[in-house]
């Protein structure tokens, strides 16, 4: 099966337009034709069985059906300081595919980059959403502090933040507290070097559980998809 | 703290002579000058605690110490379907981070690649153990076919095939499975398109626990590193 992806302005009571991303995708990569189905998603949580009714100039479908999926619960919330670009974009990709809701991005104190390419992010996410056969587009946030984000993430139900090896394993903390049925999860996981002693005691304020995620010394990538495929084991 | 890692035929009762690779890794990336300390795998468990004797011709170390380290239990083994190249080798980079002992590529039905660059393999494997600070280098093993691999995995103590979204979560068969204190776990993954009906076969004929690892439609690499994840778990 192959996805589509269409803005919600795009989408009329029974038609949709592709946008230029999309039409490519649809005629010169899968060489789609008049007459055609296709399946697209508004990336909040609609699946729409179209049949494409025309190529140029735009490429219009035809709404045979639509179904709405509901966001899988727990909410998967992802928290990560910023690194260097290309692992970071590895993230969106990877953590999209994993059900990540939403990716917060902070400048913590041992971030060594502040920002990225928020065209190619978008981009990222849509591409991975398609692939992975899910039906919500994943929002990004950037924070300017660990303080701003920890500030603005009161509604997240079960807090979870890599601190060290140290810590309890994050499938315990996971078991403990699931019971509970946490409405939203939020992982935090530090750039390159983790995150500094005033960062971690910040954590505990907020009511963060610090976990490990295992003995060996893992990259801030490996970590976030580490942690998400792990608590994406408790999302039904 | 860096690691560096020295083949086992570099290692003498008392010295420590660094090849090509580690030298400009010592010398000029982190330009270290012969007094200070540098610590050395040999990649079969041991860490070698030396001092710098002479940078030239040869990097030559003095052993101070050494320390040998058991193998995590269980042994973890990725068993896994070939991929594009790039896909392949962030496997085998992500996957050693994650402790994986022995990678097994296999020339499944649904396979498009039957080879990568075993040179650039090994020296991913090689840093990324270094990177993870952990002291035993994985082993890559290839198969011509599922059949061949099967026939030579009867050593495996506890089995997975990730074979699709109807099966078991993963984390519920290691939930039971784990009370039998496997010695070693493999779980295998299909390349792009899964396994065939055959191969599925073939799996539950050779005791293996068909597993799903989410609902979401995962690319090969990041089922690899999610399985992995979620088993590492249970190791301690």
């Amino acid at each position: 099966m192959e996805l589509f992806f269409a803005n919600p302005e795009n989408i009329q009571a029974d038609e949709i337009i592709l946008d230029d991303f999309e039409r490519k995708h649809a005629l010169n990569v899968l060489r789609k034709s008049p007459g055609e189905p296709l399946a697209v998603t508004d990336g909040v949580g609609n699946l729409f069985r179209t049949t494409i009714i025309s190529e140029r100039p735009q490429v219009r479908l035809k709404i045979n059906g639509r179904e709405h999926h509901p966001l899988p619960r727990p909410k998967l919330i992802l928290a990560v300081g910023f690194i260097r670009p290309n692992r970071l974009e590895f993230i969106l990709e990877k953590g999209t595919e994993l059900g990540v809701s939403a990716f917060y991005l902070i400048q913590t104190a041992y971030a060594n980059y502040a920002t990225g390419n928020t065209d190619r992010w978008q981009k990222i996410l849509r591409q991975a959403m398609k692939q992975s056969l899910q039906y919500y587009l994943p929002q990004v946030q950037v924070f300017a502090s660990l303080h701003d984000f920890l500030t603005s993430s009161e509604f997240c139900t079960l807090r979870l933040a890599a601190i060290d090896r140290n810590h309890p394993p994050l499938l315990d903390v996971l078991n403990e507290q699931f019971n509970a049925k946490p409405e939203s999860v939020c992982l935090a996981i530090g750039p390159e070097g983790g995150f500094n002693p005033e960062e971690v005691d910040l954590f505990q304020e907020y009511g963060f559980h610090a976990v490990s995620l295992g003995k060996s010394r893992l990259r801030t990538e490996t970590a976030a998809l580490s942690g998400i495929s792990i608590i994406r084991q408790f999302i039904h």
